[in-house]
């Protein structure tokens, strides 16, 4: 959200209430991050208007759009935007984080979503959501034509021979015959290969049929846990199923969300984190709970535990890995609904921390240093603060101890993930002479 | 094209071959037309590789978010991008649409189009385009349904209560529950109502259905003619189509287009329209000719007249317009194959007018005051070069003839063009105390 990942942070006064039509804001935030030396920025999104407006601000920029904007104030951070395989046409969505691939320098990474939900599907012309599995098999075959595409135009393929008025090869733009279950595409894309080749590869599913997309398609993975044990079993098994799927472990990064409550005190960070707790209207709280859940509202009490008899993960056919998360944390800890509501309303699933700077820092090294992370996705509560007192206060600590990059040693995102540019599946191998 | 609207002028020496994947090369054109106080910049697009990447440069960055980037380097200038609807959902176009708008202050236009010809159709899993009238009945509905998705927020709907803890007023944002033939899209948009209420609704389609579709929506038209007799008569039409449809002729802009050949002397700008036309490899532009006109190639010769029986307007499914326009001008001028190309290469169509600065300034007074103009859209034969000597050159003589602003007096698009903000559909009438 654009004032912050704790839902109430809107309600705080430092918060401007329609930052989330404000290209300002985000284009200072992305360039916060930047001073920072941060990898990337990123924009979860959804195609449809899932929440109720009266509890907080819902209704966003499409990020597409919006990293052009970024792209154009800032020099180095990558930028990542969440597209939907459901609901995109290949061509077109592959064209388009092409360009900003292109306009950005090479810093462009797609988050690539199969959006659960029937709500999304009413807006494009289905009574509901296609099943979990279909919407994996679509964005698989979705990934391959959008990488053909990539590839449709080699390298150096624009010559740009004035005098001869040949503008490019064309024996080396491919047009990329797809035929395919779900889509037909002659191509080639119309615009050239962008600096990247392809932009980074990012997922964040965690069911089954997410980790093996991940493992097949991802170079990030997003993912959260509230345990450091969680999180190592999800990085242990997702390298695994990387190796397996033919792939080096190292070709994926795994990056847990945190959300940093930081303060100069312990207690004065916890006092914050409550503070944000208490801004939560638990009449909206336990609405959105149990749509996620599938149970009537009033079969949630406000100080008991969740019903004994909820649905079966299988039978979920949307969003089944945060259902698992969320079920699981109240189960483990034998949370009451408004113990839950408060984890939840704060980092939505992912792991909270409030503490010092120090604190927060020893946090990030102990799961980076113990098999659980590759790296964090940065959820500050409260934006812009909580991200000018994470890249003021954490990071310096961080680089301090050698862990982060005290300047930028590249210009793409691929290059500060460390990831390489894909071989061009178009090219053809030099001849010997 | 990047570098200039003449298909040869990629070959002069001071372009840059590689400007259409160059956002600095389009934020500097566009600062240049903001400079000269324009209304707007326009970028045509068609979601395919359509051209022989030989002849001449192809593919370019899809202008949504091009516009995005441009946003951010400029204040004033409006912004007009091209995008189909024949390949595009409404829920995504619509929402993109009000997010360059918000990202822009309210400077975003929309040119309208179906997308002629069968090989676009081939990247969307179609074997062939659908009919032009199919095409157009979609535009219809898509527009209507986009216009239903752009009210759905009352623009008060954001109340913004962080006391009470109510962010929106749930009564003033709506679903917009359209059932229709092609589409079925429950809403509301997820991004409230933007600067403009609606982009600026841009149309260029000439043929009878595209006149029809343009009365009824477009806020301004791009259209091509080569004799002033055939810019009155189109102008004159479609005020008068715009009546009939029970809308204000005064609500419809006709901007034909102008390829200014600019120099100091009128024998320099024919000398300099000369060398662009000999630039043209003739093999090329055969090619492009037999192609508009579904001929072979071989049909056609340099030296000889358009064979006599080429196929009706009424058989072609696509471009029509376009399709008529270049076969009325070589058989009222009885043109060579060889002189149409030279005439086509130059304007594709579009009236190309070389002389000196108060030549076409005259040029362009003229079809102002008779009747065949709200506005002109300028079409430099070469870039940057050609927008530089007409923003420095002739606007300063139609700004001291009286017929051009000096100063922007507004800030948004429909300020630029002299448009309203569209009443909200879904907005409630105030009731009398």
């Amino acid at each position: 959200m654009s004032t912050g990942h704790h839902e109430a942070s809107w309600r705080l006064p430092e918060s401007n209430s329609f930052a989330g039509t404000d290209v300002a804001h985000f284009q200072r935030l992305a360039q916060t991050a930047e001073r920072g030396k941060l990898d990337s920025i990123f924009f979860a999104d959804s195609p449809v208007l899932h929440g109720n407006v009266a509890q907080r601000p819902y209704g966003s920029l499409e990020p597409t759009v919006l990293l052009a904007a970024i792209a154009a104030v800032t020099e180095r951070i990558g930028l990542i935007a969440t597209a939907s395989t459901t609901y995109n046409e290949p061509y077109n969505l592959a064209r388009r984080f092409a360009s900003v691939d292109h306009i950005s320098g090479g810093r462009t990474g797609w988050n690539v979503v199969t959006t659960a939900g029937d709500a999304a599907a009413r807006n494009f012309s289905l009574a509901g959501q296609p099943a979990h599995s279909q919407r994996y098999e679509r964005a698989a075959e979705f990934l391959d034509v959008a990488k053909k595409l990539w590839d449709s135009w080699e390298d150096d393929a624009v010559v740009a021979d004035k005098d001869a008025g040949v503008w490019a090869d064309s024996s080396r733009v491919h047009p990329v015959n797809h035929q395919g279950r779900h889509f037909q595409v002659e191509g080639g894309l119309d615009v050239p290969r962008s600096v990247q080749g392809h932009p980074v590869i990012v997922q964040a599913g965690s069911s089954e049929n997410g980790k093996d997309f991940a493992a097949r398609y991802a170079e990030a993975v997003f993912t959260a846990h509230q345990t450091l044990a969680a999180a190592q079993d999800f990085y242990a098994d997702l390298k695994r199923r990387t190796t397996a799927a033919g792939r080096d472990p190292q070709s994926i990064k795994i990056l847990p969300g945190i959300v940093p409550v930081i303060a100069a005190t312990e207690a004065e960070a916890l006092r914050l984190e409550r503070e944000l707790d208490e801004l939560i209207l638990p009449e909206h709280a336990v609405r959105q709970l149990a749509n996620l859940l599938r149970v009537p509202p009033e079969s949630l009490k406000l100080e008991a535990q969740l019903p004994v008899d909820l649905p079966p993960e299988d039978e979920i056919e949307g969003a089944k890995s945060r259902y698992t998360l969320v079920v699981n944390l109240a189960r483990n800890e034998q949370l009451t609904v408004r113990q839950l509501i408060g984890r939840l309303g704060g980092g939505r699933g992912h792991r909270t921390f409030a503490g010092t700077p120090d604190q927060v820092a020893d946090a990030i090294q102990h799961w980076f240093q113990s098999g659980a992370a590759d790296g964090f996705n940065i959820m500050p509560p409260v934006l812009p603060s909580g991200l000018d007192i994470f890249v003021d206060q954490v990071v310096p600590i961080l680089q301090d101890r050698g862990l982060f990059r005290r300047e930028y040693t590249g210009r793409t995102l691929r290059e500060h993930f460390g990831l390489a540019v894909p071989a061009n599946s178009f090219e053809r191998v030099p001849q010997p002479a």
